[in-house]
């Protein structure tokens, strides 16, 4: 499971060599329970950036893609929320970021999404961006943050009305994380943040590096009778099966795979798995939604009713497995085969979430096989570093974000409200009790990754429904505050 | 007087290719007023800092010098005493900073004073630090803040006893400025700053451009009866004079020139005349003392009592002037001639900074010669960004600065006390009223640039010894706070 090492917020399957298919079609990326997307209606616009805000040598220029809804804006000094890009297409995070398009007419307020560089169409050097390590030096969260701070003082400057307007950051998971990070960099471009689904404690040694795989066993064991037992156990299942060629063809037929599984991919095809229940853990919303893959309500109790019984023998219980896992990959019906090389939307960015993992963002987990579902994987900072050296060329450096943003230590900052999920994994790493009375804990037991930010349902759990109350009244506390 | 235009903390003239002259001796750098040398005892280290903090494409790094001195501190967590080194050799500004030795037996604190990179020892590229763009691409406040708090982490990581200590920023100047923005930006390494005659408010259009040189005049309209008066009439003295090849022969005798004037120096001598009268006004300290230069007491008083008549004819009113700023250039009467691309001590380094205020730290000035005793000078971006176009090949960034550490919109961070001097034309871009009840204003209507920061003496006004004492309070205070 080694590349579990590298978290990532839709833990993407990284291809390893012996396993690259052919592209496949990109997942569904239109968003299927956001409401009517006549609602989301923005321009599309492009900001002229400098690529490197912390250099003088050179002054090239990049093209920033932003999003601008103005429909209900207070063209006289109304707030902004400003929704702080994270790692895909911003168009993505647009629709579905319903939360921000409900209330943007109770607070008469504009909405931007900015896209962060090196993602979607903001891409400094084209499609060279990628090319070279020289290419990729300017892709950073500090840089990102400069890219927002710049272009809200462009706006503010050029759109009538908006100079004095005061500006709120939201983001969800490391759009959460950045949006945390602007406020704390940049009290003077926002005037507070909200930060959903935020794991800024899940860097260095702030957090257990065992609770992220905890809440998703949870999850699980919290879903059906022996549900997580059946996940715990099918490691040990398909190890004895995949030491055969016969076992490894039982395989690849019960799990409907594209491509025939090889002895050398078997820690490959159990990342996977792994990865998949996470996934799932993310996404265990109350409602039909489609923001990884096409789901049902709750689709873990749904997968759940085919783990029941963790005792059968290897083959009957990996043939449940494939019936839960199917629901994550084919709740459609229109999938022709199984591709364990591609686990959520083609609109994140795996490649890019994988460089900035080697670079800044090193969240460590772990498993033991014991207190949780997986098997046991111990974080290894020297395998992780060496690993991104022979992707990357480079090495990580893990005591960074802790440095620049300040770890446990910062209440001193002020006007941030942090959201968390119970059901989210990544709250392991989240801000989840109050620090002081400007910077706010606010937990929603039964809520998944960032489930405030999405448009409202009827399904909501009355926690979520509180959640965003919530923060609309801190939102308009901070808007009060900049009117002094 | 376009050179002016480059606001610089010791206004060091910048020689023109018609200038250049052979190098001249170091100005005496040995502190004659900082108390007995052996007080000022420390250790010279090196750490080991990455060139780039901000990106990952090369991992080089180079060796940061830094001061380290704790024969008071108390080794079980005992406070550090952090100085923010700015623009030049970090000894020399340990050496003037004796309020930190004296504070430290109190406060039983380590003091630590790092030098600021591409300045003294400090050069990322060794010799070929200043060589191309390339090798001055890291040369920014932002990267020398990180390396600032990635030494601190690493300093209590790696001393026992450190390990929770304290640290509290200290600085002058530029270095008062980037103590400043230390606290804002990493409060989570620094509980506190003192940013002692740090114009922080120089920027942008944040302070009017006349109040530096309107100060200056102040300081020479108290100090004598018809002295800024006679400093006005002198230009047109000059002008009148440098007409004729004669007149030329004149100033250059009367002014003990070692190069001979020409025709092409004319306002490049007024600039030096101009810088100088700046440089006294920082340095109008209450004792004699050798900061830029070594001087009497209360200097400007001094050079006034030539200055008392401004209506002599164009001849006698330089005669005068000369005997004025003789004073500045020979008070040790060991001076042989006077150089006029020469104004300050050379352990402040004219090219770092010149590159500096090319890029980051442009501080718009401008005089009108009605309300001040200079010639009208207007302050013009573009003509100063052609200019560093011309001299570095670059253009600045004059709305950076603003962005990235707040402007006037600061109220939301903490723990900053701002000290500035009444006398100190860098007191009209400081902040001089408190903000909050935790970001602290303190003037000093008798004091210099950063009198503060220098040893007690019996001839200290009032004034600074209540300062230094209110300083201490804060650093107790917040010391006090971290332990909490």
């Amino acid at each position: 499971m080694a590349v579990d090492l590298k978290l990532s917020f839709t833990v993407v399957t990284i291809a390893t060599a012996a396993l690259v298919s052919s592209p496949q079609p990109a997942a569904l990326a239109v968003p299927s329970d956001s409401g009517p997307l006549e609602q989301f209606d923005y321009e599309t616009r492009y900001f002229r950036q400098k690529i490197d805000h912390f250099g003088f040598a050179d002054n090239a220029t990049f093209n920033q893609r932003y999003l601008i809804a103005y429909k209900y804006w207070n063209h006289n000094g109304g707030p902004i929320l400003f929704y702080t890009g994270n790692e895909g297409d911003i168009t993505w995070f647009c629709n579905n970021t319903g939360f921000m398009w409900e209330v943007s007419k109770e607070l008469e307020a504009m909405l931007v999404f900015a896209e962060h560089r090196y993602y979607g169409e903001s891409l400094p050097f084209g499609n060279k961006s990628f090319s070279n390590l020289k290419n990729l030096n300017y892709f950073t969260s500090e840089q990102a943050l400069a890219d927002f701070a710049v272009l809200i003082r462009n706006l503010k400057q050029t759109i009538p009305g908006a100079q004095s307007s005061p500006v709120i950051a939201i983001g969800g998971s490391y759009g959460g994380m950045l949006a945390a990070w602007f406020r704390m960099k940049y009290p003077n471009i926002v005037v507070g943040a909200l930060a959903a689904s935020a794991p800024i404690w899940l860097f260095e040694n702030l957090s257990p590096c065992e609770g992220f795989y905890n809440i998703v066993t949870n999850d699980f064991l919290k879903s059906g009778k022996g549900c997580s037992e059946s996940i715990k156990n099918s490691w040990d299942a398909i190890n004895k099966l995949s030491s055969t060629a016969e076992g490894l063809n039982f395989l690849s037929h019960t799990f409907h795979l594209c491509s025939p599984l090889q002895a050398t991919d078997v820690t490959f095809f159990k990342s996977w798995l792994s990865n998949t229940w996470v996934n799932l853990a993310m996404v265990d919303y109350p409602y039909e939604a489609n923001f990884l893959q096409p789901l049902p309500a709750w689709p873990i109790k749904v997968i759940c009713t085919f783990l029941q019984n963790p005792s059968l023998p290897a083959e009957s219980l990996l043939q449940n497995i494939f019936k839960a896992v199917n629901i994550y990959y084919n709740y459609t019906g229109n999938v022709a085969c199984l591709n364990i090389s591609q686990t959520a939307t083609s609109s994140l960015d795996d490649q890019g979430w994988d460089y900035q993992t080697c670079t800044e963002m090193v969240m460590p987990s772990c498993s033991d096989g014991i207190n949780d579902m997986f098997e046991p994987m111990p974080w290894d900072l020297q395998s992780f570093s060496d690993n991104c050296k022979k992707d990357w060329g480079l090495r990580p450096r893990p005591q960074w974000i802790t440095t620049v943003y300040g770890g446990k230590n910062i209440s001193s900052h002020s006007n941030i409200v942090f959201s968390n999920g119970g059901l989210d994994p990544w709250a392991s790493g989240g801000v989840t009790k109050s620090i002081s009375d400007t910077l706010i804990a606010i937990l929603i037991p039964e809520g998944a990754h960032h489930l405030d930010l999405r448009s409202s349902n009827k399904e909501d759990p009355v926690s979520v429904q509180k959640a965003r109350a919530l923060e609309v009244k801190y939102f308009k506390k901070w808007i009060e505050q900049a009117k002094i």
